[in-house]
């Protein structure tokens, strides 16, 4: 097609337009770079306006700002809004990159840089492969809308309100997001479904206040030990959580889809020599890639109580905390496992302490239709371009923005993401493979294409 | 006998030296104050020359000096070491003092500053005993040898270099030291048994960084998991702990021992109502009282692991700590008890973890013959001076330098402490009951007596 003998044409010139980008470092978590992540912005608006996409615009938002554009001169095609984020991750450690993370360079055939993988790369693969559409073909196969973040490092505040006040920029009738992973290298991997979250904090007290346990020890619950007993009483071993309804809902996996699980790349053993432990554990009954995809979890992000400094203090605390998240799975509802994981605690607490649960923030789990028509025109594209059958995998996180999608459009998400297992994203040497930049932007076109097809 | 003549008589002069010592800011803790510290020492060290008493000095030690004195002409009769601190807390939070911490005030019949009674008030008790005797008997009825130090409230570091530098200036054939407290109002208390102490830090750790909890949740074990079940697996509930070998070396109380601490002053629902816990807990088939001095106990000082922040991080940590200290009742041996503690951790640890147990401070369980001369010369002088008979108790906590004591000078201690029980020594508004102040002078000029005349 047209657009292929464009997109080898201009390789190295999309490259360079690339670095421009990542060269910007466009940090939305710290202020001091708050006009670089404007300056991203602009960057890309001027960039959409000069391939030919319509109404580009910076918009404003609370606190950085949104870039749109549009096309919309396919009456009757479907439209595809083309998610994407600018912002990036800070750099720290900056002692541990090779190459400076906003210079970006190249090495044994990939691009490092702070934001290559997540999701400068990515974005820019979307918006190269309109470019050579449109340049190559006067036109796009199906209306697209385009909607670039800069909030999406910081959890992403101001893209409900946008979404709400900019409806007309938003509506499409399905969400193309690149900014997951590929399973392995060069696997090109449909991310299907996502992990929900239920998130808690427990406190538990005692004593008015810290006593010596020289005086009181023997005396007084610890509450130390009481929620060293309440988080133990929910999980049997490391392994299946023991609160009352938790497995209630969940949908439990078809022989089928388990064996398309089993037949996806990567072994436990090279799985527990990367994470550097010395074995895995979880749910009995269950493969690893099972437990962190298709099976919920419930996992202490952090406890604490009582003396943490240096040397001895012989104290005995009067309250201890923790904070947990459940990772959910269709159909759990958050609301319904939160409270069930509260009603344990409370009831598992000893009439010596006092337990408060506090239900913190949620997210639905998510599950697209493999045999849908949008992600039936992905696996056609991404067969195409990568020469191979693409993987259709759930992942086990949670995407805020796929769920805000979901829920405030109700349209199908697609997410074909093309980052590297190993990509680094959020740490230092982040990098995006080369070859994979180059040959996404045609999968990434090609899916324009099918769209129009339909099935 | 002529010194009750002269202690009533010179009562307003001695309230008003010992506002004096009270004024003087001696926090040895900080260092600001290192020069109030010197400031009291001198001050102690005039005021034992000026009562007669010889070779008084102020020692220098690494840090803070210790002042000595000496009165030796009664060749025969035994030498009696008399220990005290006078050295102070800080006065933090500061806001919550009624009136300030170094400007004595008398309200209810308290005088109340700190120091007042944890040490300075009971120092002069001590010296003050020392004074009416040489003033009105022309001498002491045994030898004496006085030992101030200025660095008890930061875990007197210097005391034990101290004692076998200076062994002419402190061997005794016994040890008085006023630094405990009374089991009620105007109950005098001889503590004639401590608890010993074994510190131990643990830690769990698992991969070799913290782990997202979406991409990994499920797959591997979560140390603060690994470290919650592990202390939970130590205890029955929040009483009896299960580590093998605990209580194989503790000597059970005789029905006669348990008899006389039942006929302790004290309710349990006041004690609950006091340190404000919905109940209290602890080991079945033991009083509180039982629990908390002739029982030993397991107890957690502080633990933690993962995301102490505001909000949410969905990370599994990768470590997770807990402080441990055990409090040791005859015979139990501090390094036993250590080592079944750490065997234990390391039994019940999983597979997928590492456990590495730190073994800390010790100290071994003091208790003195209620029999011995010492002691019942104690009990005389005390029921004399109040009128009441004194109560001997076993108390729960750990005072290092009587284990130094024991240790280095294989001598009893008497431990004849006068601190009310609502004192709030180390807390905002420390007092001490003029009353109790008055009488206790009595007391320890009786107490040189009774140890003259022996059994």
């Amino acid at each position: 097609m047209a657009f292929d003998a464009y997109l080898n044409e201009h390789e190295e010139r999309h490259l360079h337009d690339l670095n421009r980008l990542l060269e910007i470092p466009s940090i939305s978590a710290l202020s001091e770079h708050k006009e670089d992540v404007a300056r991203a912005a602009r960057w890309l608006c001027e960039y959409l306006e000069s391939i030919g996409m319509e109404e580009a615009a910076v918009l404003p938002t609370a606190k950085h700002p949104v870039v749109c554009a549009e096309w919309l001169h396919r009456p009757g095609a479907p439209t595809v809004l083309i998610y994407g984020h600018y912002d990036v991750q800070p750099v720290d450690p900056i002692a541990l990159w090779t190459s400076p993370p906003f210079a970006p360079a190249v090495r044994d055939g990939k691009l490092y840089a702070r934001g290559s993988a997540d999701d400068k790369g990515q974005v820019m693969v979307n918006l190269q492969a309109l470019e050579a559409l449109l340049q190559s073909e006067g036109g796009l196969p199906v209306n697209v809308k385009v909607l670039i973040e800069g909030e999406e490092e910081i959890g992403s505040p101001s893209l409900e309100p946008f979404i709400n006040e900019h409806r007309g920029r938003v509506e499409a009738d399905v969400v193309l997001i690149s900014d997951t992973s590929m399973l392995a290298d060069g696997l090109p991997t449909i991310c299907c479904g996502l992990r929900g979250l239920c998130g808690l904090e427990v406190h538990v007290t005692t004593a008015a206040t810290d006593l010596h346990s020289g005086i009181y020890g023997g005396a007084v619950a610890n509450p130390t030990h009481v929620l060293a007993s309440l988080l133990a009483s929910m999980r049997e071993g490391q392994g299946r959580i023991l609160v009352p309804g938790f497995y209630d809902d969940v949908l439990e996996p078809s022989a089928q889809e388990r064996a398309q699980i089993a037949a996806l790349p990567g072994d436990e053993e090279s799985l527990r020599r990367r994470l550097g432990v010395p074995a895995l554990d979880g749910e009995p009954g269950y493969s690893a890639m099972e437990r962190t995809s298709i099976r919920p979890t419930l996992e202490v992000n952090g406890m604490w109580g009582g003396f943490q400094g240096e040397g001895t203090k012989t104290v005995i605390p009067n309250e201890a905390h923790a904070k947990i998240t459940c990772r959910l799975v269709p159909n759990q509802d958050p609301a319904v496992i939160a409270k069930a994981v509260a009603k344990h605690l409370h009831d598992a607490c000893p009439p010596s302490a006092r337990v408060e649960v506090e239900i913190g923030h949620s997210a639905y789990p998510w599950r697209c239709d493999p045999a849908s028509t949008p992600i039936r025109a992905a696996i056609r594209s991404l067969e195409s371009a990568f020469g191979t059958t693409p993987a259709l995998a759930r992942l086990g996180g949670s995407i805020p923005v796929v769920e805000s999608f979901d829920r405030l459009l109700q349209v199908p998400c697609v997410l074909m993401g093309f980052a590297a297992p190993d990509a680094n994203a959020h740490a230092p040497d982040e990098s995006f493979p080369i070859e994979t930049w180059r040959t996404a932007r045609f999968a990434s076109a090609r899916f324009l294409h099918e769209l129009a097809k339909g099935d």
